[in-house]
């Protein structure tokens, strides 16, 4: 696959060995080459070429927390916390940021705003009610109380084409722009594989049998927490929809050169595609290949 | 593959359309087909034959509350909440189980386990500190203070095995009884892919650089939470070994034929392979095949 998946390829060292060093950590704080993401809320900040702004550590407010994002050959790299309750999840503006980005930076954002989101969303510890406060170079929270430990966390979703005489299925969902459809996902469960979560979303939502799945490619998604998108294709055994209306809209079976055909943004082409920031693009491009 | 992975093979039927239905859901818990896993502490109950127990749901206590895993035919079937917070993750009694327990049963007994021990978890919202309660089925918590709903969740593994010059790599961790390797592990990040995050930990505890990562399967893990294991396999490009001692005591490069030997339990094989409800298992079958 040449085409890169959305959220991949970040240029930075996560360097896990310097979040659990206080001392380094401290050091790369106060080292004047340190950098600090640029954000508007819990959007990026662009400059004239569409790439991400970096500012220098003075510019962040006294009583600001620190993620340490990873090194770039010496240079430390780091993210601000935000109080994002009060921000969309996706406004107008990130979905443009978005479309210009490289993949490469969006990785970097995303990663941030992902383990923003996370810290906002942690504030208090789950076991005991107390209240957590950041640890590990911005990569935990340890509750003040029970001293649990607490570490960013990603949720894995399923996203699926099923495959049925040469075509394959995509849905929409009411909220998407008229004509976009994309891939059928979901949240797999406690107790799942990645199989078994693909064959049950698509039983749940198209009502459809599916057999064997193969396993395209994986990317993150930041949206509303951390979300690792795991892309098959499942070869469908009965193709009769029963559609669960609380999901989904429509859904309709489409040929290779279809999709093709939506994904170069051609006018007679029968759907939409979806960005090619999102999984769903980086699978129906493979499917269709 | 016809090894079956650890935990899947579930014969039961989720019905998540069910859980969103209070009438439907209390119908169930009141039918008199319903059967409730039998659990002591967090460990599964076995009967004679090595087979999971099914109680009546009468022989809960009053005060239970308790999580649909599902229907066989019209049958439901539930499990429990535990408070599991004195008991150890993984028991002497609990592999005994295990090595008895078929994958089919150990799933419904993983799935069960994984939802309690997130229920322990979360007992109080991570967003306000207010105290949450069961709704939907045993799926989900709501805060009663600020209304936030939690959902069980679950933690992608990356697990694999780097090739080079038809040899595998891989480790033992101090805590291993002696002679046992397994593949290497580790926790995916916030905005990293399957693909990233296996090259990371590779770098990570055995200091070597690998290309090219392909899927192999998945499995669930069920102790010390809800972990989604993820198997791939990596191609070396620099087979340097720096070993995180932090991580791992040991690693070396194997052959499929010492893989063979060591899954077949031979004494004369380099090393003791792990159990076969155990992804490594699967993911070293796979490569030895």
């Amino acid at each position: 696959m040449t085409h890169r998946p959305g959220f991949t390829g970040s240029p930075l060292d996560r360097a896990d060995r310097l979040r659990h060093d206080v001392e380094a950590f401290n050091g790369l704080l106060n080292d004047w080459r340190g950098r600090l993401l640029g954000m508007a809320g819990l959007d990026p900040q662009l400059d004239a070429d569409g790439s991400l702004v970096w500012h220098s550590m003075a510019q962040a407010p006294l009583e600001a927390e620190f993620i340490l994002l990873g090194l770039i050959e010496e240079r430390p790299h780091f993210a601000m916390l935000v109080d994002g309750d009060s921000t969309p999840i996706r406004s107008p503006a990130l979905w443009q940021a978005l479309s210009l980005l490289p993949a490469e930076e969006a990785a970097i954002y995303g990663a941030a705003r992902s383990v923003i989101d996370w810290h906002n969303a942690n504030r208090y510890c789950g076991r005991c009610g107390g209240t957590t406060k950041v640890f590990r170079a911005g990569w935990g929270r340890r509750c003040s109380a029970c001293e649990t430990e607490h570490f960013p966390r990603t949720d894995p979703v399923v996203i699926m084409l099923a495959e049925h005489e040469g075509k394959a299925l995509v849905g929409r969902q009411s909220r998407f722009p008229p004509g976009n459809y994309s891939a059928l996902a979901g949240f797999l469960e406690p107790g799942e594989s990645i199989e078994e979560a693909v064959r049950r979303e698509l039983n749940e939502e198209a009502g459809i049998t599916t057999g064997a799945v193969r396993y395209v490619t994986s990317q993150p998604w930041p949206f509303g927490g951390s979300q690792l998108m795991i892309a098959c294709v499942a070869e469908t055994i009965d193709p009769t929809i029963t559609l669960d209306t609380n999901e989904l809209e429509d859904v309709m079976w489409v040929t290779r050169e279809e999709a093709r055909a939506a994904l170069a943004g051609e006018e007679s082409a029968p759907f939409r595609a979806p960005p090619p920031f999102a999984i769903a693009h980086s699978l129906l491009r493979h499917w269709a290949a």
